[in-house]
């Protein structure tokens, strides 16, 4: 293990720097057989791109997905999927004011300390640029899961926060506004301070939510292995993640545990849905339903205090082009690895299905 | 992978049901020429057994911790180490009730469905009797990390909640009371209101925090395996547990970057911890800090309602004896995964320094 | 990775010394729902026990195996199956006078070196008794692969060979005698040779052959986890193995493409059968067919040179009760471990089927 | 697992079809700081490439590497190293002859069942074209392990074999001669069957052996891990190999234990080797070594009888360019095998040791 990988039988493993040559991955374990809608892959990928609204970082990378392997006249033949996506516009010499100065929460000192030898250039391995790969995997994912269905969203910037059950929400709406929150109104009021927290040169930080619907009873594995757990290890590698809950999460902590307990019905569904979809670390059929929270982004358009590589007090100042609030960026990544774990899952639950032949 | 197992390199295997034989485990991977206090050990599983309080489940059992290989002459010799805990007082009559009907937010479900054939006493494998094995396994960890130091307590029963900065929290106190909160005015009402759930029959859920000390600077992996990922994915592993959250948190995305971001000092710490202790998935040297969220106990000495295998309405109503409240046991066993989580990104570390020789 | 874990879905962790409490293991990943014959488990570890003939070690183990975990009412839950052998008749004292002396051609001296701290009775964990918990789970997931039939038997004792084409040999013969040879004018000629070489205190190698009828078409993953690569890390691994050949094998080096070729029938079968069953690292529906060299017993009735911890010169003789040849009872761990790989195969291949719900 | 990764911690993960744009791979886990000689990796892929003598495939392919990550300044930063060859001379034509029809011994037969769907142009994945970059990756692994010297040579082609102890072999001829055996004489008489058998459109089969020296004692993990394990399944995983032995192999099958075993010298060597440098699974610090075993090549220019997807007759005879002796283009492939394993423990061997901090 060398943490570049992800899945145990849908495996990602990516490759690259923010202002190396390119990015991108290979996939292995994709099943054969799977005819591929290329353009829809791309259309995740424009979903996650810079530039695409007035809130998010100017950089401009059409982000071009190019398949290498794997796929054999449009569809998939179940060897190594590999696939690249140039750096077109990575402007390096924005940063190289941070050569040798650690800028505070952000990877700079870790890396460095850990490594002792780091591709500085715009986070080099550390930027949030590397989940381009992630939303491409995500995107074949989804495609081969078919009836399964990820409704990743805005639920907060700030202390903003769309305060409605999750069976409410239109998920329909998401798109409409370039927040991705599919409430209207607060989407609006959303947008408008993120563009006051950018004049200020802050950031802000806020939450995703997801709702995954039609997932089969009996995906997750004990012990260790609970779907929820993989889920949330998902979503904490996840740039600027500081936090995953799911079903009623930390709030149902403050619950009895007669308000909390999910009746069973009839018809095997529950009367309300605290577990979130999981119980026992294994799907229960109910729509999977978590949380994910980011933390402002680090990089700041003001001066703020810091040391250099030789322990000398040294300021920095953002550069480049950023993002104020990665939030509605974020929606697709989450979505993305939301669709690796639940594909990953369903081939586990495959393979250890009684042997018949 | 069929998820009994946890780590890397120290790797933990754990199997038994509630009330089977046995439960235990095998740790491999466990560094050669370390002197095992087993004492020690036992301590560790003393402090998660069952009826050693009177708000906790009044199950009698001593969980000794049986050791057959791995440690020859009281030290390790690098091969595989083997565990048992009888299961003593299995009373296995206590679940004939729960045969054929599903328990509300329980596993017997999702169990059912997934494997068609289930061991129905006690939760079987679903139980948290489980957690002992890793207790025992994380309890060896905490020896070999020797000057790293745990420090799980509980943070929040229902709405009781410690609102203090965790700098100025004395862990000394921690044990000093059966709840496990380590302030003692707070803990005496914890106990009363865990009393006072349980006389009703119900249950109530509870926050667990853990700071861990004395980590060194760059335990983590890019870009998957994220200290904080994996801490995730362990806590999240727990039995109950429903959220998991570094640092800042769910809080800290209501936060502007100005506010959150923690500035280097000379000394190479930062002036705050918002970050808890990891930046870019890798350990800063600051103390890790992290909260998680445990749902309240599923089983209910009330009258629910649920189905039965034939999908027949059922009323289900808890025999035997059972936790009102899971946090204060829980404290020895998020220590427990966090020193597994730790030691094995200790060893990863190590593996993947240059060769010399 | 530490090195005591075999299998991916069907996965095997082992532990225990020869000298210790007990031998064991713990069996993740086996599918639930299958009905155990445990005699059928037991009779296979009666065939590697010791005692069984006069050609083999006089040690006087029963080898009974106890289940602690994973089968309820006699079918398997799919839960971890925890399974332990008690050490009966481990005569530590035998091993007093090799605490310091390093065994020619054993393990001593690379255990002392790489872990420091040894359990030195009877080779501890580097004792062929290890291979006992392989013979427990290779005879479960014989029963799970049902329609598959695994034939080793012994195909030469020093240089005794069988020179019989495979098709021609009556599997039927292989346990009627103590060599496990089945061709009996060979086997007892075996017998007499391994006799006269225990009574001049030395010992003789061997090579174990293996058929495994009625794989299905299509096992084996590229491009690195080839079918064949997989079966010889699995006999490699077992002790004193030197050398593995599938199909032509060595042989085969010799010949020309154009006698070596298997032609490919209407039926889908090949007319001969030089690829041992595997083309391209995958299972092609005829018999895999491998050979697997085992070196002679290194534990001798005689004085051999050799030195202690400290690098004095010191002389060696073999006390306890050992094998003259270990071919007869490898033949049951051969295929064991031929078991285990072609169930955990299948898994596999059952793993990357194009989803469908 | 699906099988294009090799290794634990140095993990080489592999991509691409003999006739698709492209092959390469992604190498996680390598050590951050090592600096990188591009011209010695770009040497070793020459030493495999085709058309590099008259008695290999004419393909023309340059194969030059290009790095995309994981480098900076000439210097590993520990993050993934990402390479690509492009495939220029895929004259895909070539191959529409066996569209439809299974070349014997080849792998066409059984991708085509396990996948439904392949890239049947060139042998697709299943091309020997793939070792191109296990050639990349083991450069790299030799440029890690500096101290370490990997000699692998012909030792056979067809009936024309070395027969001289490994130790009066002068390795540095192996370069001398396009057939890669160290002995003129013998390497003359090699090429001139070679030519022979490619003139009568046949192809014929060979032995490389392999020697490493200065690996260090200690390498290697019980139980199923042994090094020399691992190192079958790293050869056994290249295409063409049916067989590997280590030490004395099958031959040592013959021998009795008192001319067998490896007598221990004061200088902790040993006054033999048919250990092959590996005792209990572990090196012991005396040369490793090993031979491969290496089919016919089965591409024959020849016609062959076969059989259609449709299970109609049919012919099949090679066209394009081939190899009609795989072993001289295989001598770097055994070696860059090898550097892999041993490099992956060596950094297996660093994460077991005991914690220091």
């Amino acid at each position: 293990m060398a943490g570049n990988t992800f899945g145990n039988f849908f495996k990602l493993t990516t490759f690259g720097e923010s202002h190396g040559i390119s990015i991108g991955g290979i996939i292995d374990g994709c099943p054969a057989g799977v005819k591929i809608n290329l353009e829809a892959i791309q259309k995740e990928l424009d979903r996650r791109k810079p530039g695409q609204s007035k809130i998010v970082t100017q950089r401009k990378e059409n982000d071009e997905v190019v398949f290498k392997s794997g796929i054999f006249e449009g569809v998939t033949t179940g060897t190594p999927i590999a696939f690249e996506i140039q750096n077109k516009d990575a402007k390096s010499k924005d940063y190289s004011h941070i050569k040798d100065v650690y800028r505070p929460s952000h990877a700079d000192f870790t890396y460095q300390k850990k490594y002792g030898h780091r591709d500085y250039r715009g986070g080099g391995r550390s930027s949030a640029r590397e989940t381009a790969s992630r939303v491409v995997a995500g995107a074949l994912a989804k495609q081969i899961l078919k009836t399964v269905s990820f409704h990743a969203f805005t639920y907060s910037v700030g202390s903003l926060s769309l305060n409605k059950p999750v069976e409410e929400i239109d998920f329909s709406l998401t798109e409409n506004s370039i927040t991705r929150c599919p409430d209207s109104a607060l989407a609006s009021e959303m947008k408008n301070y993120i563009k006051k927290v950018r004049k200020s040169g802050d950031t802000v930080g806020g939450v995703v939510a997801c709702v995954i619907k039609n997932v089969p009873v009996g995906l997750g594995e004990p012990v260790f292995d609970k779907l929820h757990a993989e889920l949330g290890k998902a979503m904490l590698s996840i740039n600027a993640v500081k936090g995953f809950e799911i079903g009623s999460g930390f709030e149902g902590t403050k619950m009895l545990g007669s308000q909390h307990n999910d009746a069973i019905l009839k018809n095997e569904s529950t009367s309300s849905n605290f577990s979130g979809g999981v119980q026992g670390g294994i799907s229960n059929g109910m729509p999977i339903y978590f949380k994910v929270a980011f933390k402002p982004v680090a990089t700041l358009m003001k001066d703020q205090k810091s040391i250099d590589v030789d322990k000398n007090e040294a300021s920095v100042k953002g550069k480049g082009r950023h993002d104020p609030c990665v939030v509605p960026r974020a929606v697709p990544i989450v979505e993305a690895m939301a669709a690796l774990v639940v594909l990953d899952y369903v081939l586990l639950h495959q393979a250890r299905k009684n042997v018949e032949f």
